[in-house]
């Protein structure tokens, strides 16, 4: 392949006026968006009228004013766009550790005769810490199984109160199938809580089509949100007023300026707000959201699906000597936005290719991401 | 009193070189420090830094390279000079109503014979509702208690776990003696939480020399850390190493990146972290509490009680016909950072000064609020 050939492409690229909203950092080749993604220029100026005109001049008066008290749910029903969700359905707030401590405890309230929590040994070990945390604390409420992904089946039974899945395999990528999974689940009484984290932004993802119950995921990767950005919560429509939220934090309450005594939750998702919300990062977050959204998760996908072909397709052409192995799947509808490879020097090589200012990531024990997604 | 007398104490003011590092808005007089503490210039400085650059030409590499990963360490330690704690015992993180739960179930392991949270109906009521939140999960390990203030002492016996109290009154600005409270609780072996989001930054506080166990607080009030900061929480030394984390994410790990399977908790205040740090709020948060360390919170406490005592004086004499009572200690030993009125026309007067650009609050049923602190 010619240089001519990646020139045309760029060319014809319908993204291609996307590269102008965001910062480009210098002498660098970016493969890391599954762990941050790149800084919208509009994000600068947007916080600095936050900081300078809304809290500066308008002081406490912006949380109505300039509607801060409703950016959680306004940035909420934007992202649930991109996730196949209902205006009322989805929340910003928190981080993706706290909102699935929400899902966790929601599910088993859901399913109330029921106490084991299901998820898998590749899981992101956040999801697996969180259910940790749940028993050790609960332990008579809460038992955990931690199982192979390929033996889920068997441990779908009548005690089993949620199933807690990542979409996307944070290191090779593989996508697992939502609806398939859901619906084997749903047959034997079980919730299933998704973690969009390495999903949303850069693959479509559809929850009420597979009539999903609970799904969380985080904000700083695909959504370009920043560091550390706010994370969202997906809570079903049919389950929102069964639940009794756990984290019960003031701004979940039905009038959280009556200052009542006792916790009344909110209607619908608003109850699954807790403290207050943290404006200047749901700003951001909310900057990389309009970006993606203008974008199309479609038009993205389809280009992450030619750009991370021709990846596999170059490294394994042009780096056949050195020993690298495939670890993402090789059918391109099973593998979401960042190509994995296996390599006994795994960690060497992302430092070594690091100095040159290619930036990828290294997942133990010998796994090299590369983020492709756009 | 003459005008000349108060310009006469502005130009002694030791202080008033402060006013130059705020966001000054215009045609108003911001009694509102309580609820949404001013808007540092520096603050939108440093986040165009962060955005632009760190974030923008750094990116990932930025969580090491610009110290971002230990970001919630370094400004827990800046806010323990204070609140009268060491280094590694403060970490920012999370909103206060998260940090009262990690707080609470923390209390719970340390106390393991025994179930009873006890806390005053006179509360924050977020403090509360996760108390409430957390016995609606767990009925069977946890029983709340809430009493009248004035009654607690009769209260604190070897069945209860925990007492969560705040120290500062929202409503009336009352200051509970830290000091004597604990020494009384830990006379039954009870463990303290110290709520101290309306004492930070406005009342010296010091919680080593109370041999306080645990407290919790927000950023966004005197600590000027913008609309919906990180808050923080102080675990003492002597506790850290017992607790295992309700709230285990993977950034309380002691290995976070290896991404093994089973939760370890990192050593001291570490463990206390969950998600990804929220950095842009954290960074707002570090330009606030520089400025009150470098202000020195003795200072401003001094002139905030002249302060207040003269707006007392001046509302009693100029506006006694107005049926205003105080609802505030008249005693400015026991007074902290704001004053309060009752009126029974308090919400419309809050609305009418408003409109002139006197920016208070309103806390139901009939407080009006001022926040005096500098």
């Amino acid at each position: 392949m010619e240089k001519k050939y990646f020139i045309e492409m760029d060319k014809k690229d319908p993204l291609k006026e996307f590269r102008n909203h965001f910062f480009l950092p210098k002498n660098t080749i970016y493969f890391d968006g599954n762990s941050l993604g790149m800084a919208p220029k509009i994000t600068k100026k947007r916080m600095e009228h936050v900081i300078g005109k809304e809290w500066g001049q308008g002081l406490i008066r912006s949380w109505a004013d300039e509607e801060w008290g409703i950016s959680g749910q306004r940035i909420g029903n934007k992202i649930s766009k991109l996730i196949g969700a209902n205006d009322g359905e989805v929340i910003a707030a928190d981080s993706t550790s706290i909102n699935i401590y929400k899902a966790l405890t929601a599910a088993l309230q859901c399913n109330q005769n029921r106490n084991i929590i299901l998820s898998t040994n590749d899981n992101f070990p956040t999801d697996l810490y969180m259910m940790q945390g749940l028993q050790s604390f609960s332990p008579n409420k809460v038992k955990n199984k931690i199982v192979n992904k390929d033996e889920i089946d068997k441990y779908l039974d009548e005690r089993v109160a949620a199933l807690l899945l990542t979409e996307v395999d944070y290191k090779t990528g593989e996508i697992l199938s939502m609806s398939e999974i859901t619906k084997k689940a749903h047959d034997k009484g079980i919730l299933v809580i998704w973690d969009l984290s390495h999903s949303v932004g850069s693959i479509p993802v559809d929850l009420n089509k597979c009539a999903a119950d609970f799904a969380v995921g985080c904000g700083y990767k695909f959504l370009n949100g920043g560091p550390g950005a706010p994370a969202f919560l997906f809570v079903a429509k049919k389950h929102q007023e069964k639940i009794r939220p756990t984290l019960s934090g003031w701004m979940g309450h039905k009038n959280p300026f009556d200052f009542s005594i006792e916790y009344k939750p909110a209607d619908g998702i608003d109850r699954f707000l807790c403290g207050t919300p943290p404006l200047l990062g749901l700003i951001a977050l909310e900057c990389g959201v309009d970006l993606i959204l203008k974008a199309n998760v479609t038009r993205l996908r389809k280009k992450a699906v030619k750009l991370s072909s021709l990846f596999i397709e170059l490294m394994e052409s042009m780096c056949s000597e050195f020993d690298f192995k495939l670890a993402s799947p090789r059918d391109e509808n099973r593998r979401a936005g960042h190509v994995s490879f296996m390599h006994h020097s795994g960690f060497a090589v992302s430092r070594a290719i690091a100095s040159k200012g290619i930036v990828g990531d290294f997942r133990a024990p010998n796994i090299v991401r590369f983020g492709i997604a756009p």
